[in-house]
This record gives C-alpha cells, structure tokens and sequence, in this order.
C-alpha cells in the first residue's frame, strides 16, 4: 500500500482543531490542488472563498446549525458552484449562451466540477498532516451565506470545509460493504442480496455504535436514513438555486 | 512537497492506454478508496458500476460520442447518483420519505457524494502510476447508458472513468489563475479585475495551444466559453432526471 493510498485509507472527518491558522502558503498549496483536479471539458464552474474573518466565522457557525468546528479551525473554505465567469466571457465574447448557463446540465456539470475540486483540496491537506470536515450545514440557509459571502448570481456557495490541525482523534465509521456500493457489469438485479448487504451494515455500524457508547447508542443505518428521510429538509433549495439562475431548463 | 501533492498537481487526463487489464486488487484497493471519501451525514448516496465487457464497452464508447478511450482501457467505472438504496431503507424501516427522496437539496447531495468519492478513485489510481480520464460524454444519451447498465430507478450514471497503464503523454493544461478561483473573505466585488483575470488566462491558453500546434490553434478560453454555451447541450436532463425521481421539488 502506498503512502497516498494510506491517506486517503484513513480519511476521518475531524470536529476539534488546534488554535493554530493555516500558512498562506499550506493555503495556496490546497488551493492549487482543488485546482488541478478533472473538469468538464474545462469549464472550471467552481470558485473557493476562503473565510479567516472571526466574525463571518461566527456568523457561518450559526447559520451551519452551531457548529463550532466552522468557527474554531486554521482555515475555512466555501465551494461554490460558478458559472458567473462564464457569463462574463459570453459578455466578453459578444455571444448568447444563457440557455446552456441555466440548463439542469451545466448545474450537474458545476456541481461535480467543485466537488472533485474540494476532495482534491481534503487530500492535499490530510496530506500535510491536517485534518478536514466537509460542512454541508451553510446549505441550511444559503440566502443568508450568499450574503455573508457577497456572491453574485450564478454563483451558489454547496459546502464548507473546516481545515485545521487536529486535536483529538476520532474513529473511522465502517461504510456499506464495497460489493454493496461497487457492482460488476450492471447494478444488482437481486433485490434480496441487495438487501442482505445493507442488514450486513447495520449489524456492523449497531457494533461499532454500541462500542463507542457504552452500549448506549442502538441504531442502524437503515433506521438512520429512514429517520433522516422522515424528516424533509432545506426544501426552499429548488426555488433558491433557480432564482440564482441554475437548473430551470 | 510531499509525494500526494505532487500526484495531485502533476494530474492531465490520459486518454490512450495500453491494452493491459487492472487486477482484481487494483479495482478493489480503487473502489475501497472511493468508499473512504466524505459523504454528507453518512447517507453514501451513489454507487460504482465496472464494466468488462467488451460489447457493453462497445456502446458506451459509441453513446459517450466515439471516444475510443471508453473502449480501449485497463478498466471502465461508472459513477451513479443512488437513492435507491436509501428507499429500500424505508420499506425495511416501514417509514415515509419520498418528499425528501425527490428534493434538489437530495440530488445535490448525491451528487456530491459520487464526485467526492470518484476523485478518490482518481487519485488512488493515478497513485498506482494509472492514467485516468473522465468521460462525461456518458451523459449523451443516460436513457440508453441506464438501460445497459440496468439501474433501477432514483439511480442515475453520472460520469465514466476510464482508468489503465498510459500508452502515451499528454500536456497538462493550464488552469484559471489561482487568485480568480480563489477569492479572500467574499467574492470578488472589482468585475475589472475578475476580466482582467480572464484576458491573463486567454492569453496563457492561447499560448499553449499555439505551441502545441504549431501555430494552428488560434482560440483563447473565454472564446471557448463562449462557443461551448452558445450550441445548449443534453437539454433532454432536467425531464430524465425527474422522470429518475430526482429534484422534483
């Protein structure tokens, strides 16, 4: 097993940081990884921001549902899905293209493109000897984040992502079976070994559970996902993101 | 720099491979590594399918617009948004969740997570001294791809992967200026600057690609933009992908 191998093997999302910022330079390492990373036919329809301010930290905080972990960090980074420079360039270009800019394609398109951006940014940083936490809570009110963070139309801030060094330690939680996750040729036609594999799950996540608590937590995952389904949430998305100019065709 | 960085840094899609299949280990250590990225509150929201066959790679290579590399690979994955799972866990779980199941902020989500986990993929590969390319050309025609595949519904086959030993170099091209992908406590407010940024990089790309052509390749990347947005692009996905049972509401 090689080194890069190893890193991304023991990937745990970290909560607790070290009160110790960033250098500008790790900064611009991170930043120059997100970069390199695959997108589609170059388009490159994602930007970063990075937030050092205490008080927009804090404010961010609030708003990701009080977690301290997007106050408390050495660096904080919003991706965003962006396809306001491309707006500009068909001004630049004397060209029409809003059609394309709002089609649900181009929102998948930006939506993948800061997505393999920010894990290559995780993996540059684990790299480094930080620890990492995507923070998906700034959806929970993105008009108040747009804000915050002065974003244009065309432009939606997706997740942040707390970077830090690493205070304490924290387990790595089994994930589905990988024949339950990978299939070979075509998806899994057989609904009952399909559904062997995810109560082979919930017997392995209920123990690792159970031993981390003292026998106190009893959960599954099949009952953590149906209680989390129950429970519709940031339902204002669709009307926000096409407000913002994104999937309306 | 330490060995992951330079990995990350040193990425360029390889697009010509030779004609030597990935070990069983190797799609294992591959797809292990893919499992191991973040995923938003554990919902693990996509599935991996690898294809072998010759014939299916056949019409994946034709649906993805001819791109021979579809065919001609060490081995081919496909990356899927996947909710299916998470409905099958409300059966089990006799619980209601479809309004959530058919939320944009739930596409989004699945979205995210089969990126963060393919560039997982990505780099564990490119670490293995594999070449990778991505194949968004899949999303051609994902009627005819989800009926190779076989996915059942609330999947959706987002992207391909070639993956295999390159046969040939290829140029890494250079990306966007760090300072207009990244931005400092807010988005930038000064839209000259922003354009600035943008005549620096035409100029940077225009230049690549006269040097690699000797001459030939005029265009610059606000032109390419441009073009690209001008002729609207799978404007059949937003009916698909609700026809899927994604972003509905």
């Amino acid at each position: 097993m090689n080194p890069i191998i190893e890193t991304i093997l023991n990937h745990r999302s970290i909560r607790k940081f070290e009160d110790q910022p960033l250098t500008k330079e790790q900064i611009h390492t991170i930043v120059a990884c997100a970069s390199s990373a695959s997108t589609s036919s170059n388009i490159q329809a994602y930007s970063i921001i990075g937030v050092t301010d205490n008080e927009k930290k804090r404010q961010l905080a609030e708003l990701a549902g009080n977690q301290s972990y997007v106050e408390d960090n050495g660096h904080f980074l919003v991706f965003c899905a962006d396809l306001h420079r491309h707006e500009i360039s068909l001004e630049m270009e004397s060209a029409e293209g809003v059609e394309s800019l709002e089609s649900t394609e181009k929102f998948m398109v930006a939506l993948i493109d800061a997505a393999l951006a920010s894990q290559n940014a995780a993996i540059a940083a684990e790299s480094m000897g930080l620890g990492i936490c995507y923070i998906g809570g700034i959806r929970n009110h993105l008009d108040k984040v747009s804000e915050i963070l002065k974003v244009p139309k065309r432009v939606i801030p997706l997740f942040g992502m707390a970077i830090g060094y690493p205070s304490s330690n924290s387990y790595k939680k089994p994930r589905l079976p990988l024949a339950h996750i990978y299939h070979e040729e075509e998806y899994e036609q057989d609904v009952e070994k399909f559904k062997s594999e995810l109560q082979a799950y919930n017997k392995e996540l209920s123990q690792y559970y159970l031993e981390r608590t003292n026998g106190k937590r009893q959960d599954t995952w099949t009952d953590q996902m149906a209680r989390m389904l129950e429970s519709p949430k940031r339902m204002y998305m669709k009307e926000f993101i096409q407000k913002k100019g994104y999937d309306i065709r």
